[in-house]
């Protein structure tokens, strides 16, 4: 059985702009899917077009409906978000939005198109926010369908107030890999055994 | 004296849309201020080209600058977001990252360009989610240098897994009239105080 | 196999007060439950002595050791909070408190003694809160070990600024028994296929 | 005019326990308000039995009255609150459920007690999480009631998965100091022009 991963990075600047501390996080995610026999393609959000809506297709010029295919092809989705205040970016909430259509997109036993797949968050930030990024994604994704593994979480942030960008450490902290091989493991585990197994759908 | 106020409206829908929700419920805001002797100017987000980033410039194409001076030519800030799976929508957080910008925006007296503001939130959905959008949006707009006088925030929600929009609604309910009038009251009170005697700078 | 499930109703009020809609939330997913051939034990929090700290055992008339106990025999969790001010309660958030020495505590493998255990959320309130609590919840019950089937919240909340009780209403909306179903049905599944199938450990 | 704080410091530790670092950072916030001609008085409130429930007076043994009483008759309250797994903790979370009763104490112009406080936030950790924690407590304290100065918080976190505890810092980082004195400066400002000005009762 071979498993497709599909990381989205929501990071605010385009792929012509600066390097982004999101991708280093998702590079390093990608690495340990690898390992585990698992390929992770890797989509920059900012390059696309994603309309602002809650349907699977906003019309001219949105990009999303291809983005929506990749993420629904794939098995694992990894979602990336930068830290802003605090807070999740307006783009990884934009991806939010855009399957909030999901609640209406069912097969055939009734279960939302995203059911056996299973979700993890990458979190980066010069301080502060990774936990309520997490809660805020968590929620979000599984009320879209999605499942979730122990620990599905990277991250890193810098001291209070800090200035550091993740892309800039000379070296991965020992405790952000660790985060980094227990997300893989735990996600490619349980993405195999929900493979094999489907959920049950509703009669 | 007279006070100004400003209300963004981060409906993901643009003014040739179906009619707004959140509109609705500014609108009330925008009468009560009205009768405390307060013009509001109510701008539709969705209709502008806001760019993903932090600085209050994004560049060639980007519209936020025009609401940015709209905005602090104001001396009360009205946010409105619709809620989606429970938070605030991605325009609404579009707009605390462009007011991000502020930390590094100081006067001659080290205050942010903000300072000396009072924000207040409106907030709507079919079901569930108000006071997290509430939550998430004072820690911002208090980040970035806004007052918050006492129940800054008039709201609406239906009853959990609803379908009804505020818009549709017959009557305005007397609980969110309340909240409405409170929230005037109180910002304008404040902000008048404040405009008269402002915050300390840094020596 | 037969599966254990664990609810704990994290009420403010103990047996001795007044009735409980959470316990009415956790006693539907309960009845779920036992439909799919697990049976569900629940504890009334407020009944018992759980002391403040983050160890599994804070001394002296500490009655957390015996409810971890409980919790870690079980294959499933059920966490039902409350609503109080848009949050969980201070006792839903006490049991994750006490939670977080599961981060020590780890099996010969390295894995963190929760691991294998499904978690689901049961919430309540007047209105308006419900989603925010699932993410606080999923956020500290994942952080700690347990994993998240799709859609793993029942819940009910009244319209914004309502009194009605959980407990009160007349017939169980058929939105939220839907909500009950598909949160016993997917986490029953999950379980079974953990249980059979660990997650690997660390080397 | 003399002005009076009140400091909560929400620690899960007894003052018999090891140091706070809460409680640090609460003696730095006490002395820029002691320069700025404000007294703080600190209550540790884990040394107290505040039981659960929403009224003002839980009954027998009931320690929140004299608490409460103390919170009322002061002009600033600041609370402080430890973070644990990126939330507040439980003790913060009891004191805004028993805040939760100003709701219907209303003085004679239907305004609640605590109307004409200001507010303020603590928050220190190990790592990640006050911005989170900040929006928590935020948010209940203006729905009970509390006006929010500019930047309302001091606080500081570790690196991710850090495990320095801010009271064993040889030294108060220079930025920490910063918002330390923008806390009182700001603070201290607002309460004193509400407390000349009293925010307008419901007719």
């Amino acid at each position: 059985m071979t498993l497709k991963a599909i990381a989205l990075n929501s990071t605010l600047k385009s792929s012509e702009g600066e390097p982004s501390s999101t991708e280093r996080m998702l590079s390093l995610i990608a690495t340990a899917m690898d390992k585990a026999g698992v390929k992770t393609q890797t989509i920059r959000l900012a390059d696309f077009n994603i309309k602002p809506g809650v349907t699977s297709d906003e019309g001219e010029g949105d990009e999303w409906p291809g983005i929506r295919k990749k993420i629904l092809d794939a098995d694992i989705l990894v979602l990336g978000s930068p830290i802003w205040m605090g807070q999740p970016d307006s783009i990884s909430k934009r991806v939010l939005e855009r399957m909030d259509a999901f609640f209406d997109e069912m097969d055939d036993e009734g279960r939302m198109v995203s059911y056996g797949m299973v979700a993890a968050v990458a979190v980066v930030g010069n301080e502060d926010g990774a936990h309520h990024v997490c809660a805020e994604l968590y929620q979000g994704l599984n009320d879209v369908g999605f499942t979730l593994a122990p620990n599905a979480v990277a991250y890193w942030v810098g001291e209070a107030m800090g200035s550091t960008n993740f892309i800039d450490l000379p070296e991965v902290p020992k405790t952000v890999q660790k985060t980094v091989d227990m997300l893989a493991r735990n996600s490619v585990h349980l993405a195999k055994l929900m493979k094999n197994n489907p959920f049950p759908g509703q009669k």
